[in-house]
This record gives C-alpha cells, structure tokens and sequence, in this order.
C-alpha cells in the first residue's frame, strides 16, 4: 500500500545550491493567488474589537466567532465536501488542535479509566499522528501504530486521512468493529486536491484554512461533529488547552472562505516518491539539497519519500530543474 | 492565607434583574480605553499576507514574529518589570498553553521517567491549576494540591503566580529544595495592578496580553525563559500541540504592544471576598445573580469567593449598586 510514484532521481555529485526544504507541507505556493486577489480582501481590526476570551456565549462552542460558523457552513455547501446540517461546529488553532481535541473527547466517552484507547492509523499515515498522540505519556490514549495490523480487544480511534497525506489515496477505516471510533481528517477533502464526489457525512470531520486556502499561519481549523457531548468535550479541551481561538485570525479566515466561496483554485497536492528498492531516498535527496521526509516517518521503507508541492512557485521550479539533472547509479530510472 | 477582603454582604430576598457573570477574568473593562485611542491602532492585513507556518526559521521559536519580540522585549524595558537580556522569547497561545509547555518541557528534563512530576502551588492558587494539569492524564506531572503541604521527596513544579489570581498578593516560592523547579507567572505584574519593584529574574516566566492590555480575544501570551534546553522543549511542545501561534494575532499584539511602551493604564484587580464563617458565598452571590468563582477552586474554603473585577464599566456599576442593596441575617458585615 505504501508504493505509488516512482519518479528517476540520480546523484551526479556535488551540489553548491541552496536547501530546498520540501519536508513540511507550508502552502506558500498560495502567496501568488492571494497577490492577484489584491487588498481588496485585507481585514482591518480596531484596536477596541475583540477583547474578550467570548464570541458567543450561547452557542456550544463559545468561542467561535459567528461569522466564521456562517462562512465554513457557506462553503461546505457551494463546495459541496461535507454535510454540516445537525452538526456542531468547533473551531481549534488549526486542525492539529482538533485532532488532540478529539482524541480527549472520545477517549473521555469510553467506560474504562484504566487502559488508555489505542489510536491507529493505515500507513502510510500522516507523520505527526504518533508523536501528537504520545508526546504527554496520557493515560487517556496511546498510538498502536499501522491499523491493518491492529489486533487489539476493546475500544480504538481509528484516524483516517481521506484523501490520504501522504500520497494522496481516497480512504476508508479499514478495521470496521462496534468498538471502533473514528476521525475523518478532510484537510485535502476539497476541489484542488481531487474530485468532489459526494458530501462526507461521518461522526467527526476535521478541516483547516492551511491546506484549503493556504493560510497556514492564521492556525485556523474546524471540526464538524455530530455527537453533541463528543462536540461539548472537544470544546472543554481548547478550553483547558488555550481558553479558545485567536479572534483575529477566526476574523480574517471568515473573510477569507468568503471569497473562496466564490471560486476555487486548482493546485498540486503531495507527491510520494518511490527509489530503487533498499535505498534511502531521504538521504539521497539531503545529497541534493532537497529536504523530504522520509517513508519511515509515515510508517513505510526508507526508499519512499514524500515530496510537499506546496512550496512558492520559483522554490518548485527550482526544485524540478534539479531533480532532473539528477542521475546515476543505484536508482530507479522508470 | 486564605483571607484578605471582607465584605458587607446579604440576601434581601428576589433579584429579577439579570445575572452579572463575575466568574471568569474577562478584561472587558480595557474596551473603553481602546475605544478612546481610537482607530490609529487598528491593524490591516492583505489577503497574502502570513500564509506560510514559519515567521523567522532561524529563530530556536520558529514562530514568533520578529517585531512581537521586538516589542515584548521593549514593553519589559520601558516597563522595568522582567529582565530580558539573555532570555528566550517563547510565544503560546494565550499564557494556558504555556503553562502547559513549561509542565511539559521541565518534567521532561527531569531523569526518571517512572513517576510523574509533583505540580504545586500555595492556595488560594489559580482554580485552573488542577484541571490543567490533570485533564490529560499525564503520565509526566500530575497535581499535587496547597505547596505548603506538599511533603514528597524528588523534583516537583511549583507555580508561583505573582501578584497573585485570585488575592493579588506578592509571592515567592515556599517549598524552596534544590529538586524544585519553578514556574514564575507574572500576569498581573504591571502597573496598572501593583507597584513594579524591582525587574523579576527567574528561570521560568509568564506573561499575556489578555492582562496587560486586555486583549484576551487574542490568545497571545509569551514566556521569557533562561536555559536553552527548555525554550527549547516548550517550542517543541507549541509545535506538536497546534504548529504554532496565529500570526494575525502577533502582528496585532505587536501593534498594542508598541502603544502600551507609552503608557500604562491603571485598572481594579481581582477582589479575595469573605462572607460570613461557614456560609457557601458562591451559592449566597449566584442567589442575587451574581456569578462568582467560589474559594474551594483555590483550595480554601466556600466561605470565600474571588470577583472578577475585569467587566466593562456598567456591569460593574451594577454589580456594586446590587451589592449595596443586599443586608439580612447569616452574614458577615465589617
């Protein structure tokens, strides 16, 4: 399940140009839409707005601000990815946030204080998962590595990224028992990463502004979430966690999915790359310059790498001009 | 330790008028003032700006904006309330998540990785100390109640508000052994709630936005730190936990920051209320609408309650004017 690209890359020695990181998934390739859309979509904040921790007390997730709710519900309907009729919608600091957030609610929904629920993701799966999982040592939940191999009794949190980051596959949960709860990350769940085929309707629906308009630096995601008391322990978490979300940046992704209403942009997603069998294609690639991450960190063989195009064009081009003046020995050429 | 106010109060019988929520540290009262400055200090932000993770890679805090250190580190000077030569600037969301990041990055520096780290503080303490702490179930720190009882061998964390949330008074660490480690949070240490004394010079310290210019909708707090290897893991522990800080709201708070060099307001601090020997006071003020927070959320008891004096200038008119009207039996009335 892991192969899925296999591109010709060579070492023809040294190389005195700049790093190219292509490691982390930062969607600067965006900057040059947002410049043509122009200031026209600038926000302007007084210095008096926004003061306090709450942007709606009554609503369930008191902290998001209203316009924000009304522009995700927009979008989702013009786009057509989701359906958020009788769902609750929880705002996090991007959907990193969210993802702990749920792991706490629906851990916290399960009748047995002693053993924490496994977290279990097909690989390959989205890098950070075992770290974001484990880094605390709860005793609420713990990461159980490659879901196909899992083989535990009792309640698990499957996470299944669809379409899939790394390489981009349209994904399922793959184990399917009662005892099973899971999280759908839709972060590329959008026009231009793949075709829109039916509205997701699951318990849990992760998004972020970072991967559907680019704007990464605001740490804005959403969750829409079915189950009133999981969406109540969601918010009790970034309540605990942050007391809430940064207005300023609810302000201007409000703002900005407004106009993404009107018009999506196509784009590339990641590339997964495959090497000659029992090369390490991380290592290569730091040969050249290019900074990748490795297969290992989403669970496969070292000959894998995932590539992020989502870097400014000139980086990219930069990027394909040395990849193809790469070749040699050692290495797939097909 | 526990008492420091008395107050006239009493039950007259029915209060139809609208409940005053006093319970949380809602800075609403700095609106009128900001709204005063006026729109000079509004901040506008293009559509293509801050859309990649990182603001300054070289930096050991990837995610701080240069000008927000710029101008954190000029606020403490003008101030004279903290040292920073030689300090690390971590920024978090909101103060919440540093707290979090310091349990997380001083527990693990800590070599024994059976038992989780003591967390102390001498009540009255924080009332979210507890269930920041344990809401995860860590198996790093766990809550170990009042510092002043605290009588366990090996390293501990003992957090040290000053002044302090809820009684304003000035603190130091109590407990004092070389396996302590000590977080400083200095919030309210600003002119407008005490006198500035001297420039504080700890390994640890916290301070927010939310306090210092009442901007709590931002979620912007940062922390000053001395030794390397710890900004360094409260940086690690931001990055796992929500990638970062939202730019929007550090280029704003760099913008208040930058106005408040100038000048510092002065405004109320929290108020420490005792009622009457034996009375439940939270349930005595939630009987004329009055929402307080009760004093066995800081380890003492309910006899006394913290009132949050943060509200904006009419919530607080009324809620003195209700107070005044309130006499009867049962209660305390020095």
């Amino acid at each position: 399940m892991c192969g899925k690209l296999q591109v010709p890359v060579s070492n023809n020695g040294h190389q005195p140009e700049p790093t190219i990181n292509l490691d982390h998934g930062d969607p600067t390739m965006y900057e040059s839409y947002w410049k043509e859309v122009g200031q026209d979509f600038s926000l302007t904040i007084p210095g008096f707005q926004s003061l306090s921790y709450f942007s709606n007390p009554k609503n369930l997730c008191w902290f998001l601000e209203p316009k924000l709710e009304d522009e995700i519900k927009n979008l989702h309907e013009n786009v057509g990815n989701a359906v958020t009729e009788n769902r609750h919608v929880v705002v996090g600091t991007g959907s990193s946030q969210l993802i702990l957030a749920a792991l706490f609610a629906l851990s916290n929904s399960v009748n047995d204080p002693i053993n924490p629920v496994s977290v279990v993701s097909a690989s390959p799966y989205y890098s950070s998962y075992p770290e974001m999982t484990n880094f605390l040592r709860s005793q609420l939940f713990e990461w159980s590595g490659d879901a196909r191999g899992f083989d535990k009794d009792g309640p698990y949190i499957e996470m299944v990224t669809s379409p899939n980051n790394p390489d981009g596959v349209i994904r399922q949960p793959v184990i399917n028992r009662p005892e099973g709860m899971v999280v759908h990350d839709l972060a590329y769940y959008w026009p231009q990463y793949t075709a829109i085929t039916s509205a997701a309707d699951h318990d849990v629906m992760l998004f972020t502004v970072s991967k559907c308009t680019g704007h990464a630096g605001s740490r804005i995601g959403w969750a829409l979430v079915k189950d009133e008391s999981i969406a109540r322990k969601m918010v009790k978490f970034i309540e605990i966690n942050t007391i809430g979300v940064s207005k300023e940046a609810q302000l201007r992704a409000a703002n900005i999915l407004e106009i993404i209403s009107l018009s999506c942009q196509s784009a590339h997603t990641f590339a997964w790359i495959k090497c000659k069998e029992g090369m390490d294609c991380e290592k290569l690639f730091r040969g050249h310059k290019i900074l990748t991450r490795s297969g290992r960190r989403f669970g496969c063989d070292p000959e894998y790498v995932r590539v992020s195009m989502l870097s400014r064009d000139e980086e990219f081009d930069l990027f394909l001009q040395r990849l193809s003046t790469i070749h040699g020995d050692g290495i797939n050429g097909n």
